[in-house]
């Protein structure tokens, strides 16, 4: 009762040490209304943080970057898939916001992000009249092509339907997707320019093994040897008088180098919100970590038993983080936790050597390996400052790989 | 509107070629009733599929196989994560569902399941609540436990509410959680048995280590050793005059070992319902290939890009398959296909050995990795037999690894 009164009366004071009970943390937690009412004690576990004041100074250190260097941002929003970031980044200067997949896209949309652009080709008759009607929603959206049939099979369904589709010719570069760049590529934007139901908005070109190519300098090589491509496949369209506006690349790893090769208009990175052990280990221009931007985001786990001394078992495991790197997730705040993974549902840590003790029912959160799968995991990420959770937000594109 | 037509007058027959517009299809799928009148053509890819034909010879044998040892069957929940499969194994038999977590089990208690068994500690007042909740929704629900301290915290929550919690104890067996076998575990029965809030459930044992041991003989071996030490946990419980009715444990990998250990009276198998290459790859009884149980899951997906002759992009990558694992998913009805992971949205596949053609728009079905992290990728599964979609189950516990 008298906890309830102190509630009542002065919301924005967190108690200390009074535990409220489950019921009125998920009665906060249904009203959306946190501020000042939920700590990061309350969440049950495991949950995804992400920590605003870090995650607003990534945004605000990549849009100056852009500003600076007079290029366009679309963030990749395959990273948070979540429109209010999307949002957020928008607010900050980005054109918009690039989607891996359609349906990606289409959640974006619903979720009030325009300036889209899906970064694979949409591919089929049922996708394909689905982005249509995306277009007609967001007609800014930009669609990849890498073929003459899905620019056949785009144009055709875009003039049955009476829309113009934006389309940019994906180029390869070294990684995954795209048509050769040079004659071929221009081949097919020279064929897109012409169709009727089609605009050409560019070409994208993203090299994905250049992002994470070790060492700044050994990093930079390799970003401007395979974007060279992409740059006079861009000098060949418009020299033949189709007018070629966008060349969008480049990623948190190579923000900083492609921004420097003329002829690339926009950058589309995402991981550089988050952050994740991964893109630390490439290097910076500065030294051995990459520093440029601030692990915000991170995951709160519980220890749930502690079966010797030296060993306790948290609740996050395979569903909980990214599996897909060969390194574990970093304990944040005590030093010389080794952990591993212990199945499905369970991280076994190694305390041997670690800074301060662990019990079970003690609270320990992980920096991740990969932020994109991990995000993939969790249907909402709270955003806290400090111990205060100030907000959740629901991952709205989570799962969203069609 | 021929094609309408037919469709109302034969719904059973899918039509060959003509391909039906995706606002039809939407309209299928939102309708839930698919019989006859849905393709895995029609599927947006990825997709993830069941066979239900190999899914239901799973449960049967699995079930045949509990009922000639005379033991009960609790598959496994977390493996799944669908109210609807858990209760096609307690209609073949089962006396329940296992789940990982609080909140798995919440969602399968919401779904319709008893006969829950939580295989992770609850811990936390928190949970403890919510443990309390459902208690009393589903009485017959089991705790784990494996420190006096949880026990006591369970107890006085249960007192405090007036309700009678089950609890088992959770032994360790080499592996993760759990209390030392022998005096201590028979030491935290007792002291559990005592208290007024608890009801003794018996024990756990789960030794994930011996399930995924290559080759029968070793595994068997491996089983036998660490079971033993809760075999006889168990015996001097009983010893002590304290009844001990249950000890659960076991895994795909040896439930045809545990299962002939005297004292084990019941098996929670989860991975047989669905299978994975990982599962295949640890040895069977008759060889060096575990094919006890079928393949019934696989994820369907579309080759996007074709950047030269003998390479492909499929639609499926870090987001729609597990990674835990250090092999990659295997293509069906195709030999000689390499996958190679393409970043979070894509798949690389090498046809330079390939045996046929595979072009943009072609469907390519992989078996995976590994079932349970692969199926918390994904909303909802598509129960298919041959290439007819019967059913859509909603992977209701999805994400619930709190």
């Amino acid at each position: 009762m008298l906890r309830r009164t102190l509630l009542g009366s002065a919301p924005a004071i967190l108690l200390a040490g009074a535990r409220r009970p489950w019921r009125e943390v998920e009665s906060i937690l249904a009203s959306g209304d946190f501020k000042g009412r939920l700590s990061v004690d309350d969440l049950p576990t495991p949950a995804l943080l992400v920590d605003l004041d870090a995650l607003d100074a990534n945004i605000a250190r990549m849009a100056a970057h852009c500003k600076a260097k007079k290029l366009a941002l679309r963030p990749h929003g395959k990273t948070h898939k979540c429109p209010q970031i999307a949002k957020r980044l928008i607010a900050a200067g980005a054109v918009g916001a690039c989607a891996a997949k359609l349906s990606e896209a289409e959640a974006f949309a619903k979720g009030g992000v325009g300036g889209l652009l899906i970064t694979t080709a949409v591919i089929g008759e049922h996708k394909i009249e689905r982005a249509v009607r995306l277009a007609r929603l967001k007609p800014d959206t930009i669609f990849c092509a890498d073929n003459a049939q899905n620019a056949a099979d785009l144009n055709a369904a875009a003039t049955s339907a009476g829309v113009k589709l934006n389309v940019a010719i994906d180029l390869y570069v070294g990684n995954r997707t795209g048509i050769k760049t040079g004659e071929p590529a221009a081949a097919l934007a020279q064929t897109a320019a012409k169709l009727g139901g089609l605009r050409l908005a560019g070409l994208q070109a993203y090299a994905g093994h250049a992002s994470h190519r070790n060492g700044f300098e050994a990093r930079r090589a390799l970003s401007r040897e395979v974007m060279q491509g992409a740059v006079e496949t861009r000098r060949m369209i418009e020299a033949s008088g189709i007018p070629c506006p966008m060349l969008t690349g480049g990623s948190t790893g190579t923000y900083n180098i492609d921004c420097d090769i003329d002829g690339i208009t926009e950058l589309q990175p995402g991981s550089f919100v988050f952050m994740d052990i991964d893109y630390a280990r490439i290097g910076g221009a500065d030294g051995p970590v990459f520093r440029d931007f601030k692990h915000s985001l991170t995951v709160l786990t519980t220890v749930v038993s502690k079966p010797t001394d030296s060993e306790a078992v948290v609740d996050g495991g395979l569903k909980a983080f990214s599996t897909d790197k060969p390194f574990p997730p970093e304990a944040r705040g005590i030093d010389g936790v080794a952990f591993s993974w212990g199945g499905d549902e369970h991280g076994k840590l190694n305390l041997a050597k670690a800074s301060k003790a662990l019990n079970v029912g003690d609270r320990v959160e992980f920096v991740i390996p990969h932020c994109d799968p991990t995000v993939n995991l969790y249907d909402r990420m709270y955003g806290v400052r400090g111990r205060q959770v100030e907000l959740s937000w629901a991952v709205a594109a989570r799962g969203m790989s069609q």
